[in-house]
């Protein structure tokens, strides 16, 4: 029972260079804690694409059904269209284990300078909880009239109520568990027609079995202007596939850790594997140089040991984390404002474990 | 030739405490300028809605179709779902007017506190170029198996060619004008199927006729992260409907101007008058109060000036709304840290014309 296999997808770019730290402070805590990691590792890239015309076998889905988790670090590269190599690998593993939640945790940790003036450490502390199947990201829609004048292109989004409300009470959830009990919800009712007047519907609705749990919305363009303005007033802010998209970079931005911020792809019921990535890319402009930031690696591998009810190992992991960055004597990347190499923030980080 | 026709819809809320003052200002400019406003004046609102069934008259788009330009206050009120206000009186103005271009500034203004460290009055300067008529605003999709738990929405983005290289063209255009000749495209082709590849595509085939404009382009997540941590790098930012619209919040957000950035809602060609407004909303919350900021409403009498040709007179206006700003013994309304009503504000504008 405390074995545990995971499957390895370092994919592109840095996804190589930050998955052997994120490996490496695995091993040292499994050992520390009394737990064994299986890993199987997959070379599913745009290099396998360009070799063979596929991003993963066609069973490649299967390959990974039976393991506790999947461990990524980044998918896409130049050479290859994005919408091939991401619609090809990651949008198919999230879809088909239904990973209906990509939760993203938007902290400003000691040590992180905040491109926002006036915020102290952990006066930014909040969840985005992003719906991660359906809604805008969607392959419904074409092309007509194609290179003509008269050409255009549709695209559909897509809202179901099971995907809606299963979204908006796992936020409403999570709002309960941390004790936070306020719910943001992001929403563009007054633009976008359909869908959005139906989320709101259906957040109502939701809200409505929570009554201790104060519900608020804004529309997106707003409430990303709130961000920057008043971060301090969010504690879980829940948006379709889009808009969470948008406000999890974002979210990283006011707190100075988009390389840092790490994400969780989670089937709930457990009927699937999850999976843990860190929010950057692959990063090709830095790609190759040993210099990318491996901490949201790090802490994605810290979100997959809770998950997989290693709470313990887990903080071990984020302690080490927050004291590598506080600490005078850091080793920290470029992007940090060091000159560490990746390995060397590793070494920090693990030194601490 | 010196006589404009100037069609005024206060709208709601605010929008009727902040367009006084903008007509206020009209009137002192075109004065000292030696031309003349002629102003009609519409009670077109939810108001209107909630007494008569409609926002305005079934005749309302050709009763406005013969003026210069319409100067709009804002458009909204608790009580009248948003998607029927707007989609009655806002939207359609934009589309049968084909009003493609949003052009809305992003300066930050001395006097102004921006929630950004370190950032220098006009450090961050430039424009949002937002597609203003079809994209991701479409009544385009429906709702099945309505009530029951299969129920879903369809909602339609339309990317035609005409309306995203016409958009795409324009940025160019202004880019060059300007003499900054740089643009950055706001894309998600690595998420959004069908519309943004689409879009990249038209940006590459536009692109090639500016070989002297710097064009890059970066996905909507990332580059809202980018608006916070290095807004210094943009010159001209071009988006689609909903991602222009999120950027020209997120834009004013980070200059700490939300209740001072106007807009221009334009059609280049000018077949159709073109319509001003503040980017602000309808603030229900503090409406009544007369302490709404009237600066995106007089900022934005300053963009129909420039519209009109009368480009002095608009610069006279900027002028004094920079000076007030930047002025030690200013009377500038709470949301800027004074405690002057709106009245006072204008006053204070119109003091120094
Ligand atoms: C009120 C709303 C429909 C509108 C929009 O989204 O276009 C507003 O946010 C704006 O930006 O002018
Ligand atoms: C790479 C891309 C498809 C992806 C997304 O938009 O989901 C990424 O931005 C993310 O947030 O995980």
């Amino acid at each position: 029972d405390n074995v545990y296999t995971i499957s390895v997808i370092p994919g592109d770019g840095i996804g190589n260079e930050v998955v052997p730290q994120g490996l490496r402070v695995l091993d040292a805590v499994s050992a520390l804690y009394g737990f064994k990691l299986n890993y199987r590792h997959y070379d599913w890239s745009c290099e396998r694409y360009k070799a063979t015309g596929k991003m993963m076998p066609d069973d490649g889905i299967s390959q990974l059904r039976d393991s506790d988790a999947v461990f990524l670090g980044a998918v896409g590269f130049p050479g290859v269209p994005d919408h091939i190599s991401l619609w090809n690998l990651l949008i198919p593993i999230r879809r088909e284990f239904d990973q209906y939640v990509n939760l993203r945790p938007v902290r400003l940790l000691p040590g992180v300078p905040s491109p926002l003036a006036n915020k102290q450490a952990h006066e930014i502390d909040f969840w985005i909880v992003r719906e991660n199947t359906e809604g805008e990201y969607s392959q419904v829609g074409g092309r007509m009239f194609a290179g003509t004048e008269h050409e255009f292109v549709t695209q559909e989004a897509i809202f179901t109520r099971r995907g809606t409300d299963r979204i908006l009470r796992y936020a409403f959830d999570l709002a309960v568990r941390l004790e936070r009990n306020h719910v943001t919800s992001a929403t563009k009712s007054n633009g976008i027609f359909h869908s959005m007047p139906f989320w709101d519907e259906r957040y109502a609705v939701v809200a409505a079995d929570y009554p201790q749990v104060r519900a608020d919305q804004y529309h997106i363009d707003i409430l990303a202007a709130r961000f920057v303005m008043s971060p301090e007033r969010f504690d879980v802010v829940v948006g379709s596939n889009l808009f969470g998209d948008i406000l999890s970079d974002l979210g990283p931005g006011i707190t100075g850790t988009i390389a840092v911020a790490p994400s969780a792809n989670i089937n709930p019921e457990r009927k699937h594997p999850s999976m843990f990535e860190p929010v950057h890319g692959s990063a090709p402009d830095i790609a190759g140089q040993g210099i990318a930031n491996p901490i949201g690696q790090i802490w994605s591998a810290a979100m997959m040991l809770d998950h997989l009810g290693q709470a313990d190992a887990a903080a071990c992991v984020m302690r080490a984390i927050e004291q590598t960055l506080a600490a005078p004597d850091r080793r920290v990347t470029k992007d940090l404002g060091g000159s560490a190499s990746t390995a060397e923030l590793g070494d920090d980080i693990l030194s601490r474990i």
